[in-house]
Order: structure tokens, then sequence, then C-alpha cells
């Protein structure tokens, strides 16, 4: 069994409503676990990530970036760093806004710069727009456009669970896609992967600040 | 008197130091006030922006971005972005981190794209690096390399000001360019810029999140 | 009377159509001159922008980047880089995808770095969107959601002007708020700016490669 | 036999030294073929990449970007793009400046963006600094400071293979890290990954410009 950990900041409610979506479709897959952590909880308790083989970050995007709670959780992490502790599991992210483009790539690109720091290999988001193949805009699968990860909108001061079906859609195909991705690279027979400048396994202090 | 305010976190004062050095460079130019804002302390009041001019704001890099405090204290800032109250005016960013590169790029891109969202007009580091004509590195003025905004290198786990004197003399020249730039921008006679797409009043709410 | 140039590379038509509808918007300003630029034109040519007292930088997004024609312009500008002779002028980008969000952001931020890297000022598209006023989607100002600069959506495979209202109507204010902080930086009295870190004429080889 | 394409473009021999070093590093790795290609030859057969199994992508930093040549290749898989047929493969990028940070993190971001819309899987540097470890800054590995990719400095002006012990090092590190990653993504009874909203194989025209 393979274990995935959905990690999520929500405010109001959405962005946990897409980590659901998410859930359900890493579920499809056999042979997978995904369980949904609150990224406040896992500040305080950052050694749980060291359960889990995959990593999802979802947050909203607030001011082009990931929240406050959510970059606080990402900081907690600064130990297992430290001794690259998390390295050479997989990751990925989602964000949700109000706006179609709305930043929401810079929030994506900051959660594959933090994964790379931690060593972690990125899986994005890759589905073809299908409004291109001739299904309505709010049905389609990855309708605003987005690779590096997965991207939902919700309407302006909205319920928690008022997306369009599309975005629905690219949730759970986005989170089958992770858990397949994972399955693959924890085949039966794997090469093991050398650690690479961390032979000594003294952790160093975090960065100047 | 035009007035800046340069807004930092420091954890174990490095942060600090530089934004000292942005400060003193700040106050050579006439005319200008700069004022040194802990980002704990704004987030409690944001609106306390409403009395300055331009914005220099300071982080650490910790895992690729700002530091979780500095990215609450921007959050804090919606409501300001929901009336675009600080339109127009003067904005640019520093960061500090123990390594050359160590994604320093990705932390200031980020306080880029939060200061377009306020509708803030970006003021980078454009300093040719001095060593490519003879300066000793350590003593060069943008040694590390960096257009966007400016960037601080701080000795693993060292003392707080320990810094190289080219870091030291980059962080002054740019406050010194920041303060120009802001006494231009408020040339005596100065054409008013519109304030577009925000003709209502009406605050909006914030984000889905 | 200030110039400004608009730099665009167009293989199908919709960038230079939103290119023109920039032009529009920033002609609106008085005492201000906006010229269309081929960015192929301006390769053979780069010190042509000696003339200009802004650029505005427009690509469509092609794979998340500007496209290579475009990059191509930007690497040509590398000896007018190396004097820093463009410092202190203001900049600013758009871009065209057929998708709502598309990436186009990276493309934005690409322009973002090399206009930081010449010491130009960077201005965004400082515009609430207005859908969240009740103006319809697709005739509101920035509907799309993107300060850091102007995003237009074109329909796939559609014609060179097959965009909607709300997007023309974005391109014609962000080319007006351009025209007008351009206005605004040659205040009448302004302040010189010191050129920093460049006492020296000698022109500097590029960077390796 | 699993096979690389080391894709890079060089003006004066520095990222093509660069990238001899990660061929090398590739090698090391039982069952790997890599192969140095040159971007500007691929531009023109583009469906040559089908023949590899993962794509290191090399250029140098021309002002903040991945430099023209580079781009034009880029654009050129957009019939690839269409039909996703590189989807499921791996991909890993690294660059070259003259400066310790020089915008070159911005590079290695527009090379994942890239890699992300062909439904590419990053992997990236995972190599602590071995400088805070006590090894000689110049001997170091990822002495720069990079995890999202390669960074290596050549000395400014500098002879093609004037490149510090350290970066040589990092540089193999970084090849047989991607080729033992590219052994652990093809286990020889690995799952197989579905083709999300790409049912039709009709291609589709590339984006509006």
């Amino acid at each position: 069994m393979k274990k995935i950990a959905i990690i999520f900041h929500s405010a109001h409610g959405h962005t946990e409503f897409i980590a659901r979506q998410v859930q359900q479709g890493a579920r499809e897959v056999e042979g997978i676990e995904a369980e949904l952590v609150r990224a406040e909880d896992l500040r305080r308790t950052p050694e749980a990530l060291l359960d889990h083989d995959a990593y999802i970050l979802g947050s909203p995007t607030y001011l082009g970036g990931v929240s406050g709670p959510f970059k606080s959780f990402m900081d907690a992490t600064g130990g297992l760093w430290a001794g690259q502790r998390l390295r050479g599991r997989l990751a990925a992210g989602f964000t949700v806004s109000s706006l179609p483009a709305g930043d929401k790539q810079s929030t994506l690109l900051s959660m594959f710069v933090f994964a790379m720091q931690h060593g972690l290999v990125w899986v994005g988001n890759p589905i073809l727009p299908e409004q291109h193949r001739g299904v309505p805009y709010d049905e389609a699968a990855n309708r605003l456009g987005s690779w590096s990860g997965l991207m939902a909108q919700a309407g302006h001061a909205s319920a928690p669970d008022a997306f369009v079906p599309g975005d629905l859609k690219t949730a759970r195909l986005f989170g089958r896609h992770v858990a397949q991705s994972l399955q693959r690279w924890h085949g039966p027979e794997r090469v093991e992967i050398d650690r690479l400048g961390s032979e000594s396994a003294a952790p160093v202090a975090e960065a100047a600040s």
C-alpha cells in the first residue's frame, strides 16, 4: 500500500472541497491510500510527512502565492530539509482562486520550488483542455489551461462546493494521475537512488534570516 | 517629504541588518524618510501602509519563498487590495539566504507578483556586477547578480552582521536607488493617473479559499 | 512628446491585434506617441530602442514562455544591457494565448525579469476584475485576472480579431495606464537618478554560454 | 536500454562543456544511453524526441531566460504537444551563466513549465550544498544552491572549460541522478498510466498568436 498525503489549507472550504475530489480520484487506483491532512496540523508535526510516499500540496491563491498558514507549514519542514529526509518521493500541487488566471501559476511554481528543495520528483497535470475538442467549457477537463499543477476556480463569495463540473472532473483526473504515477515510481524491482551530497547525517541549521 | 516603509521579517537578525543598510542608503536622498517596520506588527495594522509612498519588502528566503510570517503580513493586506488603495505607489524587494543563488529569485518574484496585485510600480536593482570590472568579488556591488531586487548572502549560522562588504554596498545603493526613483515619481507637477476598473468604491470580499 | 515602443511578435495576427488596442489606449493620453514595432525587425536594429522612453513587450505564449522570435529579439539587446543604456525607462508586458490561464503568467514573468536586467521600471495592469462588480464576464476589464501585465485570450483557431469585448477594453485601459505612468515618470522637474555600478563606460561582453 | 537526450544550445562552448559532464554522470548508470543533441538540430526534427525516454534540457541564461535558439527548439515541439506524445517521460534542466545567481532560476523555471506542458515528470538536483559540511566552496557540490535543476557558473569571458571543480562534480552527480531516476521510473512491472483528456487522437492546432 502506497500512501499519499493531500496537504491543504482552506479558510472557507473551497480548497478543502477540491482536495476531496483529488482524494476521490487517487482512491480509484488500486493499492493507494490517500489521506487529507490540514497544513495547520502538519505544521506542528512535520515528521508525520515521513509516513507518506507522495505529497499533494493544496492552497488557495492569496495575492499571487500560497496562503500564510500554508507557507508556515512549509517553513516547519526545515528540519526535514536539512537531512533531505523526504528525498525521492513524489509531489504535486493544486490551487484555487476566484479568477480564471488570477496569478495561480505563481502559486504552483512556489510549491514546485519547495518540492525541489526537498528532493521530490514533480508530477503535473497533463491534460489537454477538452474544450478544444468540443466539450462545453464548464464541463471540460483542464478548461483553465494549467499543466504544472491543478487549478480550480470558485465563484466569487460562493458556496464551498460551487465549482463547475469541469473543475471537479479535472481534480479527480489529477488525483488519479498522481496515484498512478506513484504506483509506477514504486515498481517492484526499482533501482535504489543514491543520496547525493548528504553522506554525513548531521543535520544543518536552517538558512540565515 | 516622501515616506518609504522598509517592511521586513527577520528571525535571526540577518534580514534586519540588511534592512538597516537599505534604510541608510535611502536616507542619503534629500526629502526622503525611510522607516523600518516589522511585518509581524504591520500584519495587525495593515492600514498603516497608507501612510507611506513606497514599500521595500524584505524577507529571508525559506525553502524558495518568503517566510511564513512575511506571507501572513501579505495576506493581511487583502482589504487594501479589494479597494486598490495602494495603487500607483512604488515597491521594491530584497531577500537574504545562506547560498549564492539559493532560490532567492523565486522569493523576489513572489514579492513582485504581490506588488502587482496592489497596483504598485516595481523598481529593481539596476547594478552591473562590479567584479566584471575588476572589483574583488567580496567587495563588488551586485556580486551575486540580481536585478529584480536585492539579494544578500549570510554566512551559514553566522552572526547577523556577517555580510561581505559587497553586499552591504549593494544594499545601500539599492536603498538610494529606490529613494531617488520615489522622488522622480513624485515630480511636482505630475499627471494624475486614473483609477482603472474600480469606479465603485464598494470593497469586494477576498478570493475564495 | 514621450515615446512608447510596443514591441511584438505575432505569427497569426492575434498578438498584433491586441498590440493595436494597447496602442489606441496609449494614444488617448496627451503628449504620448505610441509606435508598433515588430520584434523581428528590432532584433536587427536593437539600438532603435534608444529612441523610446518606454517599452510595452508583447508576445504570444508558446509552451509557457515568449515565442522564439521574441526571445531572439530579447537576446539581441545584450549590447545595450552591457552598457545599461536603457536604464531608468519604463516597461510593461502583454501576452495572448488560447486558454484562460494557459501559463501566460510565466510569459509575463519572463518579460519582467528581462526588463529588470535592463534597469527598467515595471508598470503592471492594475485593474480589479469587473465581473466581481456585476459586469458580464465577456465584457469585464481584466476578466482573466492578471496584474503583472495584460493577458488576452483568443478563441482556438479563431480569426485574429476574435477577442471578447472585455479583452479589448482591458488592452486599451492597459495602454492608457502605461502612457499615463510614463507622463508621470517624466514630470517636468524630475530628480536625476544615479547610474549605479556602471561608472566605467566600457561595455562588457555578454554572459558565458 | 533506456535513452536520455541531453538537448543543449551553446554559443561559446560553456553550456556544451557542462552538457558533457552531465552525460558522463548519466553514463555511470548501467542500462542508460545518454546522447548529446544540439537544440538547433532538433528544432528541424522534433519527432526525434520520440526515440528517447528522458530529456535533460540545457541552455545558457541570456537576460533571465533560455537562449533564443533554445526557445525556438521548444516552439518546434508544438505538434508533439498537441498530441501529448511525450507524456509520461522524464525531464530535467540545467543552465550556465557568468554570475552566481544571475537569474538562472527563472531559466530553470521556464524549462519546468515547458516540460509540464508536455506531460513530463520533473527530476531536480537534490544535493545539499557541500560547503555547509566543510568542503571548500569551489569544490563543493551544489555550491550555488539550486534544486530545481543544475546551475553552473563560467568565469566572465573565460575558456569553455573554465569551471571550478564543484560545478563539474555537481554536473556529474546531476546526470547520474537523472539516469537513476529514469531506471526507477521504468521498473520492470510498472503500472501503465492513463492518457488523460486526450482520448481523441486528432491533433489540435497550436495556440493562437
